[in-house]
């Protein structure tokens, strides 16, 4: 079933919003090149993903197809929202949902020099929730995201890494995590069974097969050739770096990965190139 | 550390406000009788941990303490929120956060016939996420409530039960739950370590002693003389029935508390008499 939403792009919202009341909605963030979506399919297909399992009514297609050619020439986000609307008793849902739909446009540049030079991560202490049940949606309940971003505000580590309440690696701060594991020369990442968003880029990646899920065990990255953080938007981040604490200057090194080192290089710039290449980024 | 918060009442909310993009917030529902708040203390103290935790500043105490004489004569519900505002980067904070008011006054009439009657609850086949990091705050993620809420719209069925991911049973929709115990001869409510919200009156029946902590044990409900579930809006409400299944008419009777029973009446009228003094509610 197709609704009917209220869509005024970035129009203010009512305070009894049910997205800002309860977080009860979805959202996605599309790079857009020149009025074109990357990874649009992908984009749709979790987005309706986690309507259906809200219990949202999918808006029309038309009411989202439109809205990337609206970004222009060059390159840009389009981050779109989808909320149950108003309405209900409390946390009970409206017989009649009204959905609503906010877009924005923001003009974008990747982070490019961290594709060639990588990154330095850090360790969350905080612990993602086990919710089988929302695992892979990105729905609006995001504290945890948010509490574990909130950790370090050094610039010079570029991202963190979450664990679940049983310790299990699981992903990065707003970026899905692989490895290349040494014995069977594969990409690994996380299952997220459990918790954690299954990013865009990641499901093209394992579609590809470029990626194998399994469960991480506590030694699996540091014992790995290369590793990386990746998402839909800024496309690989090498890892080069793995610290322990808060600040860069003096954190304790936990692992390092010689990006020049051809071992590390070519398996990277294989996982690199393939990513990139869905995001229309070059090659490094 | 106090903020200056930007308030105004029901205003619609932007659309980069953080409170709608990852539930970036906190919020509490306080009951109002002609004018002064019940248990204000106790939703303040909740609200400032909340904050605490989330690491957004708190507002001037004089920005909430103006608010619930503005609800008038009668009983009335203020709700408020505050959320982190706008800015910062993706999941990122803002160095210099501008917390987000907004509050609401709205009538309200509490479901007297259900003081009295009891109520029908049945179980919830959602399971809270284990969140030890945030158990017990009443913030903004609240797609656990809404989606257990949803599972059935049966109005004979008042309240539904919820377990968390372990099967340990925790609390009621919008409700904390507590039960007699036949053998320790005292109310018991579950611990809220893991998830679930620490209502108001709930803290203050702990405060005097009206309520033991456990961790509740599968059958410690069924084997309880009575049984009830509460919060400081609508008080007390004994269960009557513990259903299995989403429709009163056709659902398995799980547990049946015979509320003029007096080894039932005596505890319940007890602690509700106890839990409604509170809450300028009568003695049923």
């Amino acid at each position: 079933m197709n609704a009917e939403v209220h869509s005024s792009g970035d129009a203010p919202v009512p305070v009894d919003d049910r997205g800002l009341a309860f977080g009860d909605g979805v959202f996605e963030t599309i790079l857009v090149r020149d009025g074109q979506p990357l990874l649009w399919e992908s984009h749709l297909a979790r987005l309706h993903a986690g309507l259906q399992r809200l219990g949202i009514p999918a808006p029309e297609p038309d009411a989202l197809t439109v809205l990337p050619a609206q970004a222009g020439h060059g390159l840009a986000i389009l981050k779109l929202m989808i909320t149950r609307g108003s309405g209900g008793r409390g946390y009970q849902v409206p017989e009649d949902v009204q959905p609503r739909l906010r877009w924005r446009i923001m003009p974008f540049a990747p982070r490019s020099e961290r594709w060639q030079d990588g990154i330095a991560v850090r360790s969350c202490a905080w612990r993602l929730a086990r919710q089988p049940a929302l695992a892979g949606l990105k729905h609006l309940n995001r504290l945890d995201n948010v509490l574990a971003r909130r950790e370090w505000t050094d610039p010079a580590i570029a991202e963190g890494l979450l664990r679940d309440g049983e310790g299990v690696l699981i992903e990065a701060t707003a970026m899905n995590l692989a490895w290349f594991d040494r014995d069977a020369r594969r990409w690994l990442t996380p299952r997220l069974e459990q918790c954690g968003v299954a990013g865009t880029l990641r499901e093209v990646l394992l579609e590809e097969g470029q990626l194998t899920e399994v469960e991480a065990g506590p030694a699996a990255l540091e014992q790995a050739e290369a590793a990386c953080v990746f998402n839909s938007v800024q496309g690989v981040w090498p890892l080069e770096r793995w610290l322990e604490g808060v600040r860069s200057d003096t954190a304790v090194l936990r692992c390092h990965w010689r990006l020049r080192d051809p071992a590390v290089q070519k398996p990277l710039r294989d996982l690199q190139a393939a990513a990139h290449a869905r995001l229309g980024y070059p090659r490094m």
